[in-house]
């Protein structure tokens, strides 16, 4: 298997983007990879997208997005993984490249979420739950992470607030990321204020829908090195699945597919969970976020939290997270989020991450999640 | 790259399972390829489909299968390409057991498409056309083969009746098959008096909508030798895609998606089209037929259907197609059906297609499209 390493990374701003469509989106992002990696084109492209379908009534995005990019001819399919959709699409180029068929590939995480709104929204959205036992009886992924998150609460014993870490840090992250959705710092006491949108998930525990396209460029590490100076290297990458509803997990409150994925691509980078400078997680909620830390090794059982309470965190913490923001703050274009998260680690690897730059960088996670953890997608980036 | 095999198949009957529900025809398929090849469970599972948003509201069906068939845990994607998600499933599955990441991997391909009817299926079927500039205007796939068929007559002073041999040919074959959707052998002159669908193309130029899953497994070619008496080698694989709207191209009768991943197969195989014992082509509308011989090097320009008319596509002919069926009479249930084809050419290789036998099959193509030949997939089975 060859080592594959990324070599260029483009991304739109993510938010509501009422002149662009899916695919302008997803070329514009293409083409700023391109540009970036100082190469013309590349042997295939694989598209992360989650509601195409739902939201646009389009699916086939691989030779549709290939052709609008400019680059028809190539090798082009689309990968489902729900919100992990982008995660998916990494590991497909990943795969691809390191096998040794592909030469160059173009990795495209697009979302296009806003086109659509209400009630057809949620239908939209919830293509991804189960939609015989779950979606059909009204339930939403905010919902059963309201029931994930109370659960927790109840058994570990933690109160409301403890959250709170979570959301100040992504939006404290984001407020200085020139492509953030909500580049507002969270005043003192809005959390607490904050209105429930399914209790206790509230307004900021809970990732806002968005906009957005985010692309990387891959191609062998042997090759990168003469292509660029900073080439960042995928070391360790893998894919789980739990059990798709939480009811059936004989433990709700431990993430098995972000655990395994995680523990899988640790071991092929021959790195444990220490060796990491900082950690793009999937804070779709901040349930999400705590419930991570504990599965991929940086937290005991019901302490996920106290990381963000003791500031651990942060930009300067022993395990920053969401530095660009997160989901929470940066948003969260569904398919196109584990794109941007490789986007933004390849930044900070590169000591390209400005404001947010977390001081000598060399070993980042990112993990994407479908569903409340029902795939999950991890990979290794280093310097 | 490592060598890749096929070790186990597996499909249900093509048509309408009124009876069974996505989930259901996946893991069945799933089981049958696994106990053909003899192994409990996989390493991954890539599934190929391309409407169970649209027909089904569901999505993220990695996991939602691998949960149902009990394999919750491995890593599962999902791969969308159009009527072509099945050969797209085929690819992942190769690449990743060919980059030595995955040992064993399954291959499902699984569409349901008969809950979702009249109107409401036109639409859902719709969403792998260009939603801004082909199905917001009324077009259909159906329609745009329809303008295609037009063209090539015209251009190549072709009349309707010279199609009839694909029908023929594909009734006969799928007569024989227990598998296939419409086994009925085509009566003399049935053809000629068919009600249009939309003119040229007729009912028996067109073929049917269904219900049904497919599943291969893989591994390596080394481990396959010490698992099955019978392995099959995937010695080529490749995808490409074309312009995605038929006005875009500058030949419209021309396949260059089809012709591109063909020779980039036959390339990495090391033959030539004449070393083809047997082809399972793309068969969703008779002109895609003849349009698919002409792209792979089978038939000059506007000479597709001659094959047909002059008995060269039978079983016991020069290239046999269709063998099982083909998609006419075996039925398209789009996202399995690069699937079946793979299936199929594994019972043709290994000596165990019955009635429907190509005598000394060696070397297989199946080829998937997308669209009118926006995408396509196209592998080399070889005994």
């Amino acid at each position: 298997m060859r080592d594959v390493a990324i070599i260029g990374v483009g991304q739109t701003p993510v938010g509501e983007h009422w002149e662009s469509s899916l695919r302008m989106l997803a070329a514009n992002a293409i083409h700023a990879a391109l540009a970036d990696a100082g190469v013309e084109s590349a042997d295939a492209l694989y598209v992360g997208n989650a509601y195409g379908t739902s939201f646009s009534s389009q699916s086939h995005l691989g030779a549709l997005v290939a052709d609008y990019a400019g680059l028809a001819g190539i090798e082009a399919l689309a990968l489902d993984a729900a919100d992990a959709s982008g995660g998916a699409a990494l590991r497909a180029g990943y795969l691809a490249v390191a096998s040794g068929a592909v030469e160059t590939a173009i990795v495209v995480g697009v979302e296009k979420s806003t086109d659509t709104v209400g009630s057809d929204h949620v239908r939209a959205r919830n293509v991804s739950l189960d939609a015989d036992f779950e979606a059909i009886h009204g339930a939403t992924l905010t919902a059963m992470a309201a029931l994930l998150m109370r659960r927790y609460m109840v058994e570990h014993g933690v109160e409301l607030n403890a959250f709170e870490g979570f959301s100040v840090n992504a939006h404290g992250n984001g407020s200085k990321n020139p492509n953030a959705m909500f580049r507002n710092v969270m005043k003192a006491g809005s959390f607490a204020r904050s209105p429930m949108i399914a209790e206790p998930v509230g307004l900021f525990d809970s990732a806002p829908d968005a906009d957005g396209a985010a692309a990387v460029v891959l191609t062998s590490a042997e090759r990168a090195s003469d292509l660029v100076p900073q080439p960042v290297r995928i070391t360790g990458s893998a894919v789980a699945t739990d059990r798709f509803a939480l009811q059936e997990r004989p433990d709700m409150l431990f993430l098995a597919a972000a655990n395994r994925s995680a523990y899988a691509a640790y071991a092929q980078a021959g790195i444990s969970p220490s060796d990491a400078d900082l950690f793009e997680l999937h804070d779709g909620f901040t349930i999400l976020a705590a419930l991570t830390l504990e599965a991929c090794g940086f937290a005991e059982r019901g302490q996920g939290c106290r990381l963000a309470l003791d500031g651990q965190i942060g930009l300067q913490g022993a395990l920053p997270i969401s530095t660009f923001g997160g989901l929470k703050s940066r948003g969260n274009p569904a398919g196109a989020t584990g794109v941007y998260q490789a986007v933004e680690a390849v930044l900070q690897l590169r000591g390209l991450a400005g404001a947010n730059q977390v001081a000598g960088a060399r070993t980042a996670l990112i993990q994407s999640l479908g569903g409340l953890g029902s795939t999950a997608v991890t990979h290794v980036l280093q310097a």
